[in-house]
């Protein structure tokens, strides 16, 4: 396993001392030495990835779909060596690395489908009218082209799906983009094993090397000036929302504009109608209790909160979640930080007044180290809507229920939330009927609303939604998750009067790709 | 003509003293009197669009067709009022008005078109999977919301086409939102009646009455509120660099970003290649001389920069551009302070080392005041590229012919160009073929291309992209003319496992409004 930096497809041989990879669990460092790369490093990186752009902006789609595929087909390669190696970095359970390993080729190929197909480029045709009166219309035709280079930073709790190879990096690949990965120093070795699969990727398929660079950086200053590089067109990241507002601040530095997209945090309230509570306390209770504790509760779209309406029902549900609770063992958490912040952030909340715990969980491992304890709070409506620091993630295995004394309470609830990936609302056929008000205001507020299911377990399709107001992301126009995602990685451009032997593939009058094009407001193939 | 602010669809009673309109070419003050709005009058019309946003959000497609057709006809019907009202305030001569007056009205029918049909929400459909292994599949379905109340700010060269009832306000009601217009001081008795002809429509067909606020000022202290304002949700605007800038770093401070639309200044520069300037010297400087004076070149598309390898041919265009310039009238421009900064940019360009004068026209009125005078100008490749001065747009009838030495300084000068609206290409048949490298580099550069044609007269169509690079805009990604300005206004929302009769029509399985939805990859009325 080579430990270098990657400047454009090249291994870079590194100056000065190197840093390890912390195992969570043990707190021991793991094999291995990374180094910081330089800022050379990363503006050769960034001027590499604009001379590949040159040439991978119009490359056949069918190289480009290869590409995507050749890279799963990598990744499936590396096998156990990447499972165990992002285990031990992470402390996500093998069980879920493999299902995250599924998703990542799984997305790559979606791409590869998606570019394949060829229609994502919403060609649009208005044909000349010369003989228009008063004056005659020109042939204008317009597709979507890739902004150029893009820069995604790794995510903490994705170590495959988010990180080198994850939807970031497959959504810029699969719009025509290069890419300059920053890798999350929570999986160092992780991102070079799938750094390396990208690498064989690039050398198969025969695309421009300046394609993809890998730099990793103990502090901030290679991510900050990534940010700020005159040739960056676009950056993704995934993570708090501390760091998420440091990164938009630096980009509003830049003189040329440019698209960041950042998700961070969000709550992803569940909203507990009284007849679902009614019929089905326990089975709501087992359902949220494992939604919580999924993963260390380390999901942006973990249930951090439950709304209900006081009744018989809801403490019958109450008691069975404190019970699910008591019996959820800890987990490993990400980074050793990341559980002291979770300790931290929940043991806060629980000292705030009015704050009083249903559960905390006992089955603490001591043999390991960043270990979560599950916990779980509730909270009058009252106090809820006065204390504002109830409002903010609690990054793990914690939610908070906040019980309102009526129906209008519970709708004055919805509306004092910020911005949401993702919103729930469990209600038995034919209650939400009653609850118009709360509905509309809970949909304005989020990307995603789910009935009577879980919010984590985020599909990677193409009606997928994931990306809501501020807070949770700083532009609710686009999503990091599903098909959609090339969109935050594109711009129009029109062709006017050009001859047609000149225009793309996409705009050319016989359709040479197939495919579809709106032309007079009809979706053809013609 | 009632001179007042209108709030939510009211006038309301101005307090304190009033400013006039000024006719430019008289500089003396038109009939009526304007009243600043107060930050009071201002955080009413944002609170009211917020209302009536939760009501529009949802309201029946063909009831806002209809709204969008009223407004178009109302306008029609104002006629010769508008017309020389705005001829009066603007400077702009009336059969210009008419053309813009049909552009505008035009471009709502097209919104109501756009609506009616129904599509434009991209619908997207990825059915449940119940069976799939090893998880199953929810059944997701995605479509476009609208983001909520928008600011629009007057652009000072189109009264009629970019400011009260023009493109950005057309396509903001067409996705669903409220509108408040900050009046632009160059039209303020125009925007009164156009403001008088929304109000109408709303009227007549019923759609609620926060929809739309009209408010003036005379300085600039009701633009920096509504764009911090919380409730506001996206901003458009169409003006010059420094008021662009401006705007997008009042929106920097704003707790929650949102989308700010700036279209700012461009060149659109027109390279002419050799063959062409072989074969129709004369011709291509009469179609450049006609689009640089065309409206006292006060279009965000006039072709400030026009590109070419020094040949006899270039001679020859040369003079036939000097001799087309000096037959070109003075024209009265839109403001005096418009005017004013013409003469002063376009004298301090010609003042610079290495640019000369190739015409000035003689023909000016001095009957008038606010006269433009037509301006050419030439200077070499290698000035150019070391003065980025004369990079910068000169708004009025003012051009620059910059001369290359050869084929690659013509391919440098193109590298070093900044953003534009649009670039154009003046070439023979078969010519293209040999500058690869500078059609790729100027495609990058700008959003719309156009081959043997002139910048100005922008079609308002499907296909029509009007936003380009930085700074010709702060957002490549949308545009402000054509059809799909919709976007600008819309985010997704997906449902998740929602019963079929809570789903938005566009969403429901038989598909009630029979528009295209996407399904596995083929856009379907299914």
């Amino acid at each position: 396993m080579a430990y270098r930096n990657i400047i454009c497809s090249a291994f870079r041989d590194p100056s000065g001392p190197g840093f390890p990879a912390i195992n969570p669990a043990t707190g021991k460092a793991l094999a291995g030495e990374f180094h910081s790369a330089s800022l050379q490093d990363a503006d050769d990186a960034m001027k590499g990835a604009e001379q590949a752009f040159q040439e991978y902006k119009n490359i056949d789609k069918d190289i480009k779909a290869a590409f995507l595929r050749a890279i799963a087909d990598e990744i499936s390669w590396l096998g156990d060596t990447l499972i165990c190696r992002a285990a031990e970095e992470s402390g996500l359970p093998v069980g879920r690395l493999q299902g995250e390993m599924g998703r990542t080729t799984g997305q790559l190929r979606m791409f590869a489908n998606l570019v394949e197909e060829g229609s994502w480029v919403n060609a649009i045709i208005d044909v000349a009218l010369p003989d228009r009166k008063p004056l005659p219309r020109a042939d204008i035709r317009r597709m979507l082209v890739p902004l150029g280079p893009v820069v995604v930073f790794g995510a903490s709790n994705f170590p495959l799906a988010f990180s080198v190879a994850g939807g970031d990096t497959a959504s810029a690949f699969a719009a025509g983009c290069p890419v300059v990965v920053k890798v999350h120093p929570a999986h160092l070795g992780t991102s070079a094993l799938v750094g390396g699969a990208i690498l064989k990727a690039i050398e198969k398929t025969g695309v421009p090397t300046g394609l993809f660079s890998l730099l990793y950086d103990e502090g901030h200053d290679i991510g900050a000036y990534l940010v700020k590089h005159p040739k960056t067109k676009a950056v993704a990241f995934t993570g708090s929302f501390k760091g998420g507002n440091a990164l938009i601040q630096l980009a509003q530095q830049r003189v040329h504009p440019i698209p960041v997209f950042v998700e961070m945090g969000s709550i992803n309230p569940i909203v507990l109608l009284p007849e679902a509570l009614n019929n089905r306390a326990q089975v709501l209770a087992s359902q949220c209790a494992a939604s919580i504790a999924l993963g260390a509760g380390q999901f942006c779209t973990n249930p951090g909160l439950l709304l209900a309406i006081k009744s018989p029902a809801l403490d019958t549900f109450k008691e069975a979640l404190a019970a699910a609770i008591k019996e959820t063992p800890s987990a490993t958490m990400l980074t050793p930080g990341i559980c002291e912040n979770y300790g931290a952030l929940s043991k806060a909340v629980l000292s705030a007044n009015g704050v009083t715990l249903i559960a905390e969980s006992p089955l603490v491992n001591t043999e390991l180290k960043s270990q979560s304890v599950a916990r779980m709070a509730s909270v009058s409506a009252t106090v809820f809507l006065s204390n504002k620091q109830l409002h903010e993630e609690v990054f793990g295995p914690y939610s908070l229920l906040v019980v309102a004394e009526d129906h209008a309470e519970l709708t004055a609830l919805v509306a004092a939330l910020e911005g949401q990936l993702t919103a729930t609302v469990m209600a038995e056929k034919g209650e939400l009927q009653a609850y118009p008000e709360l509905i509309s205001t809970l949909t304005d507020k989020t990307g995603r609303i789910i009935l009577n299911g879980v919010p984590t377990g985020v599909e990677v399709s193409a009606a997928m939604q994931h990306g809501g107001p501020y807070p949770a992301t700083n532009d609710s126009r686009f999503t990091s998750v599903g098909s959609t995602a090339v969109y935050r990685f594109v711009r129009p451009v029109a062709w006017q009067d050009w001859d047609d032997d000149l225009l793309p593939d996409a705009l050319k009058a016989n359709n040479p790709l197939g495919i579809f094009r709106l032309i007079d407001l009809n979706w053809i193939k013609q």
